[in-house]
């Protein structure tokens, strides 16, 4: 187990009208002007915005609007939130919306009270304190944002998507109401599913030992996305099945399911190059693609930690050939995304063999993560592996 | 699922050295000056005390100190901590020890900014949110109080031992080294382990359905704590048992492994009572007689829930009948405390038939935890059945 360091101070209210407690909850705390950043217009025509610009007004908290986010959040809205921040002398930020939100609300958070651009945080890693509270109102679960140290965001003109990651970012209140979910289409609820089980995979294969107390966490979260993904995508409207979901999404991605392990994010890394090539390629479906590839191609490096996977979360009984059992593993894994109506191949995706070593062209040297070095843990991959998963992916 | 609200803000410092750290984090923190609180002898003979003034020391941090917190920590010495952080102006309260010495601090830090007597809070339960942040260096894993939002304390003018929750009084740092653990006792190790297996038991246990995502994490601590037990019995020094235990019972008792559910807690007031009776009973090993007792009287209300408890945890083979399958989880459960060399009957605690009856008198009209009410929710229970548990402890 090596020497870590956690801290998730997210206070989260959870349940049918969470979201009615936002202005109370933000006036207790001392907020006198919010900044309210949303997207698209699902959140306006649901009539969930006016419920919160209500609950604000009735708490004496103040409003500043700023919509629009979209998909792969940027740079350009972000700066907008920070002057508009600056101008009104905002004292906290308020995303309502899933994870793409709440990513802009973090950079417009760590932007507002520095004297240098946003980007700079971005470009450097530099960490601050001095940062302004978030609050998230979650309608999306899939990234795990509203809890998560980290961010993601896009800079189109440099044709960048970087991430920013800082315990000071992490969102002070989290409102998660599971009707929220009730209306979200399958493919989005399931490509949700996917980034959520895609998180645990990459803290739990890595280069430590086994870490029992968080192996056995980790490994309870995966179980529940298996057992509840088929009632949640059979039932939208499953108020439970919702609830659990909605709450291991969280869980996912906070922190505990790996702490004491190295973690490798390697995927995570060419799927955001992937969807960087190709920005109709949603995160959840490119891991769907890509994570059993990855599987395959590192597999070698230690079969047993894929066997005992399978065991636990799939209930396959061991067979006597660790080599065998691994593989089965990975296969119930491609099964399991594809059962969910995820793509399982880059071809179901569109990509050909010519267009996919365009790709591979496009791709390679922007693969930010590493900057050209080996980069994962569980087998650290050099540039031609990394081409080799994306054919393999095929 | 029930709503909840949920917070866990403490700060977590966990590996090798760790205590190392607490004069720069508690500087960073903006401490001048703590009170540093302990218990007997062993950290001050072990060098520990001495490692954590120089850390202190090395950056800035003033200390007042104060030692000599027993077992079942009582109010007069937490008055006299409150005194001394008004006469210095303390601002951090620093506990070096395990749950009894974080629940005196816990206490102190609630007293010291009260225009009102610290044993105030303890009998009106009233929330405040002025209470001096306080840090932990954990000695012994067990109570899980390092994150927890409880205390309890003794009051012996009073003849009354009673708890306070409050989430303000959750710790801001902890300091966990599992090197600190090695030189426990055996008892006082086991005793440990069933005081937090048993944390996991009061929240499994109640009159909510299945909520998957809390009763899976939950039943992962379970099972770690079972695997991980025999080892560190075994094996005291072993570095990854200590640790996968030390961060298992603050996981025990944080509270995610309750979020959704109503909880129990009937076993822990009829511990708490039985130990007031019989100050030399440790209260895991109170805990350990007493659960198994519990669950065979309660089990009716649901041996479905018993059932499915045995199958994860102790890997038992459903049978067709769940009443039987229900006591042998109940068995399994008796004969696991019983492996750590856990009392589990109330003779070998030196009671006999006699003295059984005195102690019942003693203790059903101090039963606090209800004043007479039936308490519990997985099956509530009247002072007749708390009686009729201690009988079938015997």
């Amino acid at each position: 187990m090596e020497n870590f360091e956690f801290v998730s101070p997210t206070h989260f209210v959870f349940g049918h009208d969470a979201e009615a407690q936002v202005g109370t909850k933000l006036a207790e705390r001392g907020a006198t002007r919010v900044l309210l950043h949303y997207g698209g217009k699902s959140a306006q025509e649901s009539g969930l915005l006016d419920r919160i610009r209500e609950s604000l007004a009735q708490a004496g908290v103040a409003v500043v609007e700023l919509g629009g986010v979209r998909p792969n959040p940027e740079i350009t809205l972000v700066r907008e939130g920070v002057r508009l921040c600056k101008e009104h002398q905002v004292d906290w930020v308020l995303a309502v919306g899933g994870g793409s939100v709440v990513d802009s609300a973090k950079a417009i958070a760590v932007g507002a009270p520095a004297d240098v651009d946003v980007w700079h945080f971005y470009e450097t890693k530099e960490q601050t304190d001095d940062i302004l509270p978030i609050a998230v109102v979650l309608t999306i679960p899939a990234a795990g944002s509203e809890a998560s140290k980290n961010a993601v965001v896009s800079n189109d003109e440099l044709g960048m998507k970087t991430g920013y990651a800082n315990n000071a970012q992490r969102p002070k209140l989290a409102f998660l109401n599971p009707e929220l979910t009730f209306t979200l289409p399958p493919f989005q609820t399931a490509a949700g599913l996917t980034d959520m089980f895609c998180h645990l995979l990459e803290r739990f294969f890595d280069d430590v030992g086994a870490v029992p107390v968080t192996d056995n966490l980790n490994l309870s979260l995966m179980k529940t996305i298996r057992a509840e993904a088929p009632r949640v995508l059979a039932d939208p409207e499953n108020y439970d099945a919702r609830a659990n979901i909605m709450w291991t999404g969280m869980l996912c991605h906070q922190g505990l399911a790996g702490v004491g392990r190295h973690e490798d994010w390697a995927t995570h890394g060419l799927e955001h190059e992937l969807s960087a090539f190709d920005t109709s390629i949603t995160h959840g479906a490119g891991l769907a693609v890509l994570f059993p590839a990855w599987m395959e191609f590192v597999c070698d490096a230690n079969p047993a930690r894929f066997a005992f996977y399978g065991r636990e979360v799939f209930g396959l009984v061991p067979t006597g050939d660790v080599q065998a059992d691994a593989l089965s593993a990975i296969d119930e894994t491609r099964a399991f995304f594809a059962s969910l109506g995820m793509p399982v191949t880059l071809t179901e995706l569109g990509l050909t063999e010519e267009t996919l070593e365009e790709a591979i062209d496009f791709m390679l040297p922007t693969l930010r993560i590493n900057k050209g070095e080996p980069f994962g843990s569980f087998k650290p991959l050099t540039m031609e592996d990394a081409a080799a998963i994306y054919r393999m992916a095929l």
